[in-house]
């Protein structure tokens, strides 16, 4: 690539449309677009993409992981024509505006939601991944319907956070050559100088992890490098590659290199002679020379739009010379499921044997995943436990390691939960309608709670297969016992936590996993075993909550998930034969329960009748459905798991105590359902 | 050091030992132990602890990061003498025995709770820092009081877990050459083999954090060379050592080198010829031969014992050359505070100015911090944000770099939330009083959930500062902005979460926090400012609920934590002009409440008055106290925080209103108090 005035104008107009930004908002972060500018102008010059169909499956995806940059892409996505204009800017940060203060996945252009740092470098390695699987599935001689790059700019902050460090060891090991990482080495972060806590040799680490380093001294200016850099990377085939730029946070402003000018507007002053510095009418805002937008259009938005209509040209031919694969691929565009998958899932009878909810799960998958060629998963290292794995599978590897091939879909993420979570984020984001999943223990799902909550905000259908549920877990003991998970999950919008009682449950919960558009899910499954009920149904439970064993005029509800739930059949037997009529609820998924109707909730729980939770963990979240809660507000204990229960009174006996307990404390009393709201 | 056959006699004994154990409880990790034996027999053979006294502040401390192979650690502990009888190694992970299926804190000569992977190596991080800071204050010519070494082993799960990266990278920074790591190379991991998934060169990675990295060959036998690069770790004065040792898993196991013998027992024959080929009976179990107990006793026991009998002779001179120091320190290893520190926490009248909660929280660590020497903090790389700095402070430091000095207080923790977590715990095992705290946006304490559930179950009384609480970050937007945060730490048990309204409710917060032995504590404080309340005191607020303001005869009342407190206080004003009398309820802190008398809650939140409670975050959690709840129960928006929380209803009118249609939803019913219990 040559450059000439009219790129080094567009720079400036990056960079002072970005400022302006900020300045009007009187909010925001202009010290990281002032540096990162050229390094944009470049990446953004040479990628292929559509502004006008942001979701070309064969575009090029740019990730800013330094979220609070957002400025920067703002000013990118406006000048290149995606729908966002100069309104929209002077709209930055405001309520109700199509900028918010950190890039959201939600605006067409942005591939996944930043600003909690390391989470978008670790994103853009799910959608390598995902790029080099869609590649290794459909492209054929002739036809390349994917061959895109996955670029990613990040700062110091995001190659501190420890989920970018387990990333990129597994992007190294996975030879991901599609992806290139500019790491902004402006050496300043918000408390001073990067030399007073990150003075180790990021490059070197890098070449640890098996990855190609690259430099580019002068990021601030010379554009030449930044392209000569990037040519390079492109042509690391098997190994992803980091270009360590230097620059200068607030470069052109009167802090340029200063940690002040991080994360506030420039003063007034500083404004007007950076616009002035940059040839600029240094009394007017949110400037764009039309050369500027022209450039763009004829470099960015026109050969998009030839490429995107060539591809277009291209897809169809491969629909008729692969049928098959064509019309596959056409239905995953669509978002759409094969026809029929759904017969696919199991189903059970009470005289069906107990079995653990993990392993009815592994039946799922065994039955669902090669009809489903999006579903791609694994598990971080835990594949005997979290029996993620269908007998079919391909590893997920490069074919070069003879250990698999990168059109498998069983993923090793290895040790790694962090960048598990975030990598399902990144493979969803890619489109084809992915379905990633990814197994841990259900307790070491914190470990992953900041890629967890990207999922749910972002609206990414990723699915949790979170395995040994609770206290049944037994002799690895309180470490590994979860006991605020539940209620920690339940608290975040938008997820889907399930904890399915038995094979029906399962069903249900991979039933509204595998068809959620928005809503990503949590599958809690238990290590032991557990009876089919009487009373369950896919269709009962994919309502959240359900009444899974009636009788006549109940003195008390028994409302449960999971092992509890069987738990309480039997005790509610128990209590029969104390004349106490108990109904069992089974609540698997608050989530839909929630989206019912108020009345069908009402059916479920309603007045008068007195309602005891019980579930093996904490009772944080309960006050919801139930007016007394049996559960556990403490740690759990290391022992053989049938003692550890009957320890904590988790027995048929010790729950109808506590229900007979509830039923005399409400005795005579009137009773309201917590279900209903007074507003 | 020099070995001769009584050593290799104590390492088969301790896989001997190990093994039984796992065979005994017919559960857990016998794999690891096989292989480490000789690491932990030379590695404790010259530490300087002394079992007697487990606490003693001077000890060499031992980290078993990979904490499955706790049944070595509980081999180690008994073969020196501390009090684990071999009745109970018998017991091994059996309900309410000494030694749970992971090492947990309370055992006598566990040094911190392993288990959770990559924790352990970060504690040794924290220990090592705090030993540094606790030498650079104490130490004195003549006096050495503190000179020990940390010693951690970890496997390739601790590696690959962002944690560890994290805490390596800025151990490297920090020069701790007072750590030492040993890394079990033994290239298996759950899944398999470590090339499928971590083919990194580890040695590299941490060459670039600025660590010396050793190899031993053979640790399967070769004691010498263990020995060797232990002595050359020691004389790596600015530099922490990572020992890369290669061994087999199980070794002389029948399954040696494969993942089959991780997580399960030896079959019965196999456990057989092992004991065989170690020269023991094959029929017998849980053999120690005399002279291996002798042979510890001489050498660890005995010297241990006389080298601490020294130092208490030591440290009375100490005490009587530095007087000052020497009374300090005294006091901190009794446990105690100063004397009178509490009357430097401020106090506030109504008239005094509006502050945000952060700024109060500064103002404590203003005051307090030169006053209490134990006291020893930071930011993750927010200092300005979550104000942790007071003016005195000096940075922790190595004395070269002339950033600051070891005897300093002020952590740079980089942007590193976990490894900030896991460091907090080690720094809290150290001993000596250390009350170690971090900053953090509250939202990113998610990063940290693995290791704040460490410091709840272990009960390490670290104190988390989470500035920016709410919705009232205003413009970062809903990335930035807490929903889940306070249900999330609310349902993990043994955890003040405490959201204080006003200054003297700050002041409450930090005087639990400080004089706690067994809780951590986060500190959830708001970004703007909030008013001094009327009726708030540290007295009221310690109890963690109390009356804020109250009427004659309410008609609901208005229960609500942080700034929503002042909001209920403004909504009460509004519904008294209505004619509807509200009590308002500051509940700053859920744990402290609930270890309150029952009539102490129902005084508060008595029966027959309807409870509306207001907290601009998941209302998940709330049932406890309230009947209905007014909360955000979805993710928030990016804009200017006054506007955000009217979006949102977060107003006088918005409260009231709420109120309003409370008390006629309630109105003629009979009403419970929710903190009535059945059971």
């Amino acid at each position: 690539m040559t450059f000439t005035e009219i790129d080094k104008l567009a720079v400036s107009t990056i960079r002072v449309l970005s400022a302006d930004q900020v300045s009007k908002a009187n909010s925001g972060h202009p010290g990281a677009p002032l540096g990162l500018a050229p390094a944009a102008h470049v990446i953004w010059s040479q990628m292929k993409m559509n502004p006008k169909n942001p979701d070309w499956i064969a575009r090029d995806r740019f990730v800013l992981s330094n979220g609070h940059s957002v400025a920067l892409l703002y000013s990118m996505l406006h000048l290149t024509g995606f729908p966002l204009s100069i309104e929209d800017l002077k709209q930055f940060r405001q309520l109700g505006s199509k900028t918010p203060g950190h890039p959201e996945f939600e605006l067409p252009g942005v591939e996944v939601t930043t600003g909690p740092l390391g989470q978008g470098i670790s994103n853009a390695v799910g959608l390598a991944i995902a790029q080099k699987n869609f590649a290794a599935t459909y492209n054929k001689p002739g036809f390349t319907l994917s061959d895109s790059f996955i670029y990613a700019i990040c700062g110091d902050g995001c190659l501190q956070e420890g989920v970018s460090s387990e990333a990129s060891s597994l992007a190294g090991h996975l030879q991901l050559g599609n992806l290139i990482v500019v790491y902004d080495d402006n050496k300043i972060t918000i408390d001073g100088d990067t030399s007073i806590s990150f003075d180790e040799d990021v490059a070197k680490r890098y070449e640890a992890y098996g990855w190609e380093v690259l430099y580019v001294e002068n990021g601030n200016e010379d554009l030449e490098a930044i392209a000569k850099a990037i040519a390079q990377a492109k042509k690391s085939v098997n190994k992803p590659t980091l270009i360590k730029m230097t620059t200068t946070i607030g470069y052109g402003s009167l802090k340029a290199g200063s940690h002040s000018v991080h994360g506030s507007p420039l003063a007034a002053d500083d404004l007007k002679q950076l616009k002035s510095k940059f040839g600029f009418n240094s009394e007017k805002s949110f400037q764009v020379p039309q050369e500027v937008y022209d450039h763009y259009q004829s470099t960015i938005l026109k050969p998009g739009q030839e490429a995107n209509a060539k591809w277009d040209v291209l897809f169809k031919e491969y629909q008729q010379k692969y049928p098959e694969l064509g019309a596959e691929l056409a239905r995953r565009l669509k978002g759409e499921l094969p026809e029929g998958w759904e017969s696919k899932l199991p189903t059970y009878k009470p005289t069906d044997s107990a079995v653990a909810t993990r392993k009815l799960s592994e039946i799922v998958f065994q039955n669902i995943n090669e009809f489903i060629p999006e579903i791609i998963g694994g598990s971080a290292d835990l594949t005997p436990s979290n029996l993620t794995r269908w007998k079919e599978a391909v590893d997920f590897q490069p074919d070069n390691t003879k250990l698999g091939s990168y059109s498998g879909r069983y993923i090793r993420y290895g040790i790694r939960e962090h960048a598990m979570g975030a990598i399902l984020n990144g493979i969803s984001a890619f489109g084809a309608n992915y379905i990633p999943y990814g197994g841990a223990f259900f307790n070491f799902l914190n470990y992953a709670a900041g890629a967890i909550r990207v999922s749910a905000l972002s609206g990414h259908p990723v699915i949790w297969v979170a395995t040994h549920d609770s206290i049944g877990v037994g002799e690895d003991g309180p470490t590994h016992q979860p006991i605020e998970s539940l209620a920690h999950f339940r608290a975040l919008p938008n997820i889907h936590v399930w904890r399915p009682a038995d094979g029906n449950e399962v069903s249900a919960a991979y039933k509204a996993a595998f068809t959620s558009k928005h809503t990503p899910s949590i599958i809690a499954l238990s290590r032991q075993n557990l009876p089919q009920l009487e009373g369950s149904s896919i269709d009962n439970a994919i309502k959240g909550g359900y009444i899974l064993q009636d009788v006549e005029n109940p003195d008390i509800i028994l409302a449960a998930t999971g092992s509890e739930v069987s738990l309480s059949v039997e005790a509610s037997k128990l209590l029969a034969s104390k004349g106490i009529n108990a109904r069992v609820v089974s609540l698997p998924d608050f989530f839909n329960f929630d989206k019912q109707s108020e009345d069908y909730k009402l059916s479920v729980l309603p007045d008068g009748i007195p309602i005891l939770s019980i579930e093996a963990l904490s009772t944080i979240g309960w006050g919801k459905y139930a007016h007394q809660h049996f559960g556990l507000d403490r740690f759990g204990a290391s022992g053989k798991a049938p003692e550890v229960f009957k320890y904590f009174g988790f027995t048929p006996e010790g729950v109808a105590t506590r229900a007979e307990k509830t039923v005399a404390f409400y005795k005579g009393k009137e009773l309201i359902s917590p279900v209903r709201r007074a507003f």
